[in-house]
């Protein structure tokens, strides 16, 4: 059997990296105080004074889960840097609104408190309720982890216990399941810190219920009577009524479902109960299914950068090979979803391939969402542009800039893998980590300038014997070559499932040298992706690249690739990243003519290609990630 | 000053043409049937029966256009085919059931009579009150110039009168206009019949007032205190506002539009009104605005199919040169309505250059909005699909199916245009015309195989004593090169605003004869054209051409043009449209891998390519109107 990993808890890994140091420094100074001030500013905090009156602006049915989720990057935050007293008073003062909301029965949401007291639990389907408490409970977790107090966690446990009355065997709503999965992931991550197992088994009711028949959402809405709160009403007859279900992903029992379709924040979230479950409920079934829509997932319908979901219309996935680059959706959360499920596949499999994606996702799709100062925000993260959209304060529908925030801050936790005997290295981030491995307790750092060069370092400190444990370092599968030396001295390592691995007994101070060779690639998409025909994209190291017409005297979609120049790696003075560059050409037409049988004129032109994520961080400016490559 | 022109009436041009003879006898036989029967069968018939009732479907405040169109169409059919017993029998049955559901003071709308009686005209900006008055209008005028009988114009007059009353001065809704432009172009057409000038002046009133402050569209929903039908609340302060009024072209006075703006079926409208006010009430400002809107149009925002509008989520514009091929919206009606534009601005100018927009769309954007069988239909016209669309019989919103009918029905109106002294022949359509020039009454008969080869021959009747006057032949700007004889002796004739000019006195028997060089174009886009960086697009004759899936081993967009390839004119036997053939490439991927380093397989492939009108008549396949070329 293999190996299973755990993830640290985000206390446990300083980032102590000149690329991600400063941006979780930012994200801590600045980005949690300019979220804040959005929650206060839209009426966010205030609804939870339960004031409303009618003919008042409505609380949005799913605000819980945009505070939730600051609560969680707080939480977060607090645990790198615990005498943070600002942050922790406006954290307690948060938990203080959410518990004076709370009701008598524990039932937690301002909507359905104030402005349809009557209809709690009665449209699962459109209304978001337990979406809502799922967040709840993953900031009341990680609330608990970072401070230790229980604030939070006795508000969230009377709210749960109150919807495994509701949901559980024999409860009014027994058979019910939420629209938006959420709440499955965040009960494991509760039983797993209670040990209680009457929360696994909420959650295990929750997946097995889902998609099966008699459908629920029918029911549900002939109980009700009306249409829904946002689904309007559900038919049958409907010839889209197959989509309405895939939407939420209750198209078919989570078992028998083989392809990734509908909103793809909701699949992730789901496919990452079913991940965790797999294990704690010990259902291999569940694992099965996770490894089908993995594989479908990510050779039919992702993007390059890691964005998945294609068009705005269900925020989430079309047809296979379809991958439009202007018109993508590629929701930030989605990636993080992406991300987050990533790193369970690979924490149960031990297999590096899955944090091949993690890291793609991180660096390119869930970054891109936020601006060089912290403070603005993608919520659509398209592959091509030109010039028409750019980074936003804030959003009606507010759920990834906090979900970026609490990403961001929890960043430790997905560094390293943990096993009884092995430590999994899976991200290359400057960083230094108290790890317990074979029952001791090790600190291992990590010094690294990657991507700008695969020169990475570990230092362990192992106090007292040494320690016999599988140190395994990833090898990116792009990686052109890899080599390792222990204490200077070259070691013959066996690459298994994507990883090197040293095994051998620790002393304090050993010293561990990878190299990783990290030249630039050329990147070709699949023949039966139409939109990237004739086109390659450009990577270095888990970069992404693009062009934008800020570097270039034409629009990004003028520019052509010559197929024979190298790319050249840049870096300028002080820089933690480069830019490529490259020979090419530049299109222009002379007049203003729209169709015509001359064709642009062409000159010679160096084109800069910039990581995807840095993008519209100077202005509006066309863009693509998919350039255009002369035919050889 | 330059000449006027007029387009004859359709009865006065027999359309006589292998390729649109049997369209036109497809469309009398089994289009409007087809269409009647859909009429039936969703109700649209039955609501004027003004039998409905709370609880019953509603009927659609605009189905009074779709019915109007069809009868607008059946009318031309009836012009060119008289003693259609069964035909007349349905319009006449159509028209008493409009005449029944009139009420005493002439209003004639079902949705306001008995869904919402003390509503009318009090949400024009949303509901297509006035719209569908116009269509009624058009119906009218076509029915009694096709038939003589005046059951349709006596009912329409009696509601016009009542519009009068109610928009006119010191009406109860004086200074208000309607959404979606339609009546005003009608009210011309009505003026024309009737030689009254106040059709006239109501049509002007209605040009005149849009987009003037204050604005209508606020003052009515003030007035009116809720929502909009269709339109929700308008709201100065809301970002959008300038796009809500740009959506209806009411954001400046029509005078000081300088773009096209908005959806794009409205846009058409209300310029074909402008230009015909232009001439009608003497007023050169309409047409400088017409010239500038032209301008902008044609060079920055329509597709080479003359397909118009970039987007559904407006039905129409959105930024310059933005003309994403894919999800193009290219209504059919949008091209319609820009060939009925192009008509004015042609017959007023004398000039060609808008013939050869008219051209194209006519045989490019609106034909493609029908299937070869005539029961089909596309509202949307990508230029590119991966084999996800096809035509439907019907639509809810059902505006494209009867706009075709009427306009392929009134072809033979398009194909010359006659002044005083003169007759342009615009289109090369086989026909026999009775045109009156000079005071006489001559026949033109004109024979062709265009656009399979540029031999096209005339012959004059001429009864009587010759009669002098120039006989204008276009030569389309893509042509090649163009010759002219008559009487079998070459002619050394003037080209002057893209026609051949032959001026002489004619006698009866004599013939004309025009080639024209046919050779097949590549076409580019200029480059400020994102969508189409890096291709290029067929054309022969006015056909712009395609590429589909069924014809080759891999999907459209995986061909690649040889750019030293001449395009092959093929044939088929007893076909009348021709195919071109290219030397090329095609590409596949060899696994499943979604994105490598490794190119995709190309092997050399003949390129097939069909007119870009008849594609998806032989199944769902994939398509390209811009093919990918190898870089030269």
């Amino acid at each position: 059997m293999a190996r299973r990993f755990t993830s640290p808890r985000v206390a446990a890994v300083r980032i102590e990296d000149d690329f991600w140091g400063p941006r979780q420094r930012q994200l801590i100074t600045r980005t949690l105080d300019a979220q804040y001030a959005q929650l206060e500013a839209t009426g966010r905090l205030a609804a939870f004074e339960l004031t409303w009156q009618p003919g008042d602006p409505e609380p949005h049915p799913f605000w819980e889960s945009d505070i939730a989720k600051w609560l969680e990057a707080a939480s977060n935050a607090l645990a790198l840097e615990p005498d943070n007293a600002g942050l922790e008073a406006k954290v307690d003062r948060t938990i203080a609104l959410l518990a004076g909301a709370q009701q008598n029965d524990g039932y937690l949401n301002v909507y359905f408190t104030v402005v349809r007291p009557g209809e709690r639990f009665t449209d699962l389907r459109s209304a978001h309720e337990l979406y809502g408490a799922g967040h709840l409970v993953e900031a009341a977790v990680a609330h608990h982890e970072a401070t230790g107090k229980t604030t939070l966690l006795d508000v969230v446990r009377r709210y749960v216990d109150l919807i495994a009355d509701v949901f559980g065997p024999g409860g009014e709503h027994e058979g019910g399941y939420c629209g938006h999965e959420e709440i499955e992931l965040a009960l494991v991550r509760l039983a797993r810190l209670t040990s209680e197992r009457r929360y696994l088994d909420l959650a295990r009711a929750f997946v097995d219920a889902r998609g099966t028949d008699p459908y629920y959402f029918l029911t549900e809405q002939r109980r009700r009577g009306t249409p829904g709160y946002f689904g309007g009403t559900l038919t049958p007859e409907d010839p889209h009524f197959l989509q309405h279900r895939e939407y939420n992903q209750s198209h078919l029992p989570v078992r028998e479902q083989t392809e990734a379709v509908g909103h793809a924040v909701r699949a992730m979230y789901l496919y990452c109960a079913l991940a965790d479950l797999s294990v704690d409920s010990d259902d291999p079934t569940l694992m099965d299914a996770c490894e089908r829509l993995w594989e479908h997932l990510t050779t039919k319908r992702m993007y390059v950068t890691a964005g998945i979901g294609s068009s705005a219309h269900n925020e989430g996935f079309t047809r296979d090979y379809h991958l439009p680059n202007e018109t993508a959706y590629a929701e930030t959360c989605a990636s993080i979803g992406l991300m987050m499920w990533a790193r369970r596949m690979a924490n149960i499999t031990g297999q590096a391939r899955y944090v091949e994606i993690l890291e793609r996702a991180l660096y390119n799709g869930v970054i891109a969402g936020v601006s060089a100062d912290g403070t603005k925000f993608f919520y659509e993260n398209p592959l091509a542009s030109d010039g028409d959209v750019e980074r936003r304060d804030w959003f009606e529908c507010a759920c990834c800039p906090p979900n970026l925030a609490r990403i961001e801050g929890s960043l430790g936790s997905y560094v390293y893998g943990v096993a009884e005997d092995a430590i999994s290295v899976d991200l290359y981030i400057g960083s230094r980590a108290s790890l317990t491995v074979a029952g001791r307790e090790i600190t291992l750092s990590q010094r690294v300038r990657y991507p700008l060069d695969g020169d990475i370092r570990f230092a362990l400190e192992v106090p007292g014997e040494p320690v016999r444990f599988t140190l395994r370092l990833r090898v990116p599968d792009w990686a052109r070559g890899a080599r390792v030396s222990v204490n200077a001295e070259v070691t013959a390592a066996v690459v298994r499932d994507g990883y090197l691995e040293v095994d051998r007994e620790w002393v304090d101070g050993d010293r561990v040298a990878l190299s990783l060779d990290l030249a630039p690639r050329v990147l070709h998409a699949n023949a039966a992706v139409s939109a990237d025909a004739g086109r390659v994209a450009l990577a270095h190291g888990p970069f992404v690249y693009c062009v934008e017409g800020v570097d270039h005297e034409v629009a990004a979609h003028a520019l052509i690739l010559d197929p024979a120049a190298e790319p050249r790696v840049v870096v300028g003075d002080g820089e933690r990243v480069a830019r490529l560059e490259l020979g090419g050409w530049q299109e222009r037409s002379a007049g203003d003519v729209l169709y015509s049988e001359d064709a642009p004129e062409r000159s010679a032109a160096t084109i800069t290609a910039v990581p995807y994520y840095s993008w519209n961080n100077r202005g509006r400016s066309s863009m693509a990630v998919w350039i255009r490559a002369a035919e050889g």
